[in-house]
């Protein structure tokens, strides 16, 4: 710990009120970038970023894109490792609006049923709420010491709820600028009110449809019922065979890649104490549908999967139709870790679905996309700086997890850039994230601040 | 053979271009049951059929139903056993009609591509050339002898392209009036254009729909994927657990009352020669995709089968959604055979189903019918003597062969009347039944009628 955060720390503690009016300011702007009629409201809310910034004395210009600008902030002040801050001041809509208590661009202070203090607005949380967090922690170094801790690129998007077409070529137009020692990001969560999250990885995705022809036509069960092979049919054997009765992926060469977690790193994960219980039950389930030796916690972050995300065929209205369907679909995604490779796994699908098919019935493949796994090395000296001060922070043992799903901007800084990610997060599973009467919990913003003022001191030192 | 059955045959051939008009005559008649700007044609067929039964010495009487006019003809004359023979005035719809190349209902002679004689229009053969088979025979009986050979009872129906919907109740309601020793029916085909056939059992049928619920919402793989239990999967593991590697079906007690053919039939269906090329390969198929140890003919007509007749689960639109869906559906029947209990059948599914189910996922079964099979029994004398008729009049063996699908009267027969029935008919697979120029073969209409007129002698002998 450097000496000056205890008064960064003090500060951010002496100025909440005026960094909540800040982020209220922020939160009032309708960003809604889907929505075309929001052009101007997505501009504003680049322009008060890039102001802020630049009042932090950042070098803060607000670059063209095809779509929404995007703002990119620098700084050389301090000393330690480059770090390039991802977020995105972009909103999803806000219908159903009658859904929410008070309207959604009018942020105000309110408290959970169990009485948390907590900001609702539109994107209180994601991202205004969780990117302010770190900027507010800029403010109060650059406040207390004159200078920002370590040099910093801010780079803040307004295409992330609308499917950020236009960040894969900035990035890689502006490589030479962009590319840091390392990212951060803050759109992450805890993993509960009391326990900070690191995110160390995040799981790759394969997505396939599956075309299985059998006969030329739809054909009636009464005359062909026995004779004739039948695509749902052929697509049941294919689809049951992936997993073996311990849920482990049965597909050739499916785990050449995959690593085993550090002992202690599994310790960590244990500690979480995930229960089925606590993760199923609110969705009405409860006996955990993976790796029957692993953790639920390892099957849902660790471990890659197989999953089976639509299917159709023959007749699905209402009542009977005796009908052998000519063809049948499905929908099949992996999701990947580690070193395994998209395209290899592709392959061995395709053979592990035409070594079950009938002589007589052919399937074609869609290729719906495919994304390497990402995982930063558990030895990264600022993972360790990271976790080190968020316990400090929390008073409690931070947890590495791994995200199951997609965070295409971490891939994409690892391809383009050749540049690892830590994502630190404080949103909370209550936040009602996408939904009406989105909040962000006091604390997760004042700890957060102070979070983020640790961990930029952690990493300068 | 009877001494009169040359005289009446005789007068057949003399008479056939006479049949051939009265035949016309009932084509022109537009009776397409389903639409309802049709009726007055339907009621009008119906009068075509009373009128002509009546100048035959029948008591016809034109009963009404709740739809079309059912009609019903009886005469007590000759000696033997007492026969129902039941067929249907309606016609399917005509569209598209722009595919007709003459008119639907102004009947002509044509050729087939290979030179046989036909007659076309809508109904040529479905049904009115095949009941009018019947009649010309009664026709040249009653002309020759001056009285029918046996008596007989004809029930004409008008709904049977539409659904039959009045036909089970005038059934139930008139019991004791159309119940007789046997019944008849002449809507079936020819083994091929020089072989006869009679149709001598119909399969029986149990519908399902099966409705899997696992979670209570659609969940997100990147969140829940491989801790979460998903309902295609689980669908993919019953459907796919229905048969062996044999192709037999697994539920249990599933062939109770099944009954195995006698080795003369078994011989004679093999005659057949019934080949994959030949039945699979006009659509695409080659491979019999039934039980292994069975015979092409046999699996497509005397064995029960299990089809997958639909499925739907989880994201069927383009491009890919990561979707865990809560809920998935698969439509599945079976088709039945001799003694199978339907009612035991869909007992014993919904346990195999059961057996299947994760803990925390539950389902749900939809009912869409069930009816038990028909088979005749093999030592009835009718039918020795009707496919000894078949065999005098083609010059070939006629096989006793199993229907695949379900024709409901034939049930209803069983089940009301306690009455078995003898399908015999003439139509051959390029008839283009339903669909644009139907035609039936002059040589199917000339020796049908033949065909009949020695059954009939045969059976009063």
């Amino acid at each position: 710990m450097t000496k000056q955060l205890d008064a960064v720390l003090a500060r951010i503690d002496a100025d909440i009120d005026n960094s909540v009016g800040r982020l209220f300011d922020f939160l009032r702007i309708q960003s809604i970038s889907t929505d075309p009629a929001y052009a101007k409201h997505c501009r504003a809310a680049a322009e008060f970023v890039a102001k802020d910034l630049t009042s932090l004395g950042f070098d803060a210009t607000i670059r063209p894109t095809g779509g929404h600008p995007i703002v990119v902030a620098k700084s050389a002040e301090g000393s330690g490792p480059r770090v390039l801050f991802y977020g995105h001041y972009d909103v999803q809509p806000v219908d159903p609006l009658v859904l929410w208590e008070t309207p959604p661009f009018e942020p105000r202070l309110s408290q959970t049923p169990d009485g948390r203090k907590c900001i609702v607005a539109r994107g209180a949380c994601d991202d205004k709420g969780q990117i302010m967090t770190f900027i507010e922690a800029c403010r109060a170094y650059k406040t207390v010491t004159g200078k920002l801790p370590l040099p910093i690129t801010l780079m803040i998007e307004g295409e992330e709820e609308c499917g950020s077409a236009h960040l894969f070529g900035f990035v890689k137009d502006n490589a030479a600028e962009l590319k840091q020692d390392l990212a951060l990001i803050c759109d992450t969560s805890m993993w509960d009110p009391a326990t900070p999250m690191v995110t160390t990885s995040i799981r790759g995705l394969v997505y396939e449809q599956v075309n299985v022809t059998c006969a030329d036509r739809d054909l009636h069960s009464g005359l062909f019922g026995g004779g004739a092979q039948n695509p749902i049919r052929v697509l049941s054997k294919v689809l049951n065979a992936m997993w073996d009765d311990n849920g482990r992926v049965t597909i050739p060469h499916f785990y050449d890649g995959v690593k085993e977690l550090p002992e202690s790193v599994k310790a960590d994960l244990k500690s979480l104490n995930l229960t089925p219980e606590d993760f199923l039950g609110p969705v009405g389930l409860k006996v955990p549908a993976g790796e029957k030796d692993r953790m639920l916690i390892e099957q849902i972050s660790t471990r890659p999967t197989a999953e089976i995300n639509g299917i159709m065929g023959g007749y699905t209205g209402e009542g009977a139709k005796t009908v052998i369907p000519g063809k049948a679909m499905a929908k099949v995604s992996f999701r990947l870790v580690d070193d395994q490779d998209p395209e290899k796994i592709r392959t061995e699908f395709h053979k592990f679905v035409r070594a079950r098919l009938p002589a007589d019935c052919t399937v074609e493949f869609g290729n719906f996309g495919s994304a390497p796994a990402f995982s930063l090395s558990f030895d990264r000296p600022e993972l360790g700086k990271a976790l080190g001060a968020l316990k400090d922070e929390w008073g409690k043992k931070a947890i590495p997890v791994g995200e199951g799903g997609s965070i295409p901007i971490v891939s994409d800084f690892k391809r383009i850039l050749g540049m690892d990610t830590i994502m630190v997060g404080f949103a909370l599973d209550d936040d009602r994230v996408h939904s009406p009467n989105e909040k962000f919990d006091m604390t997760s913003f004042h700890k957060g601040t102070r979070s983020w003022a640790r961990i930029l001191d952690a990493m300068s030192a």
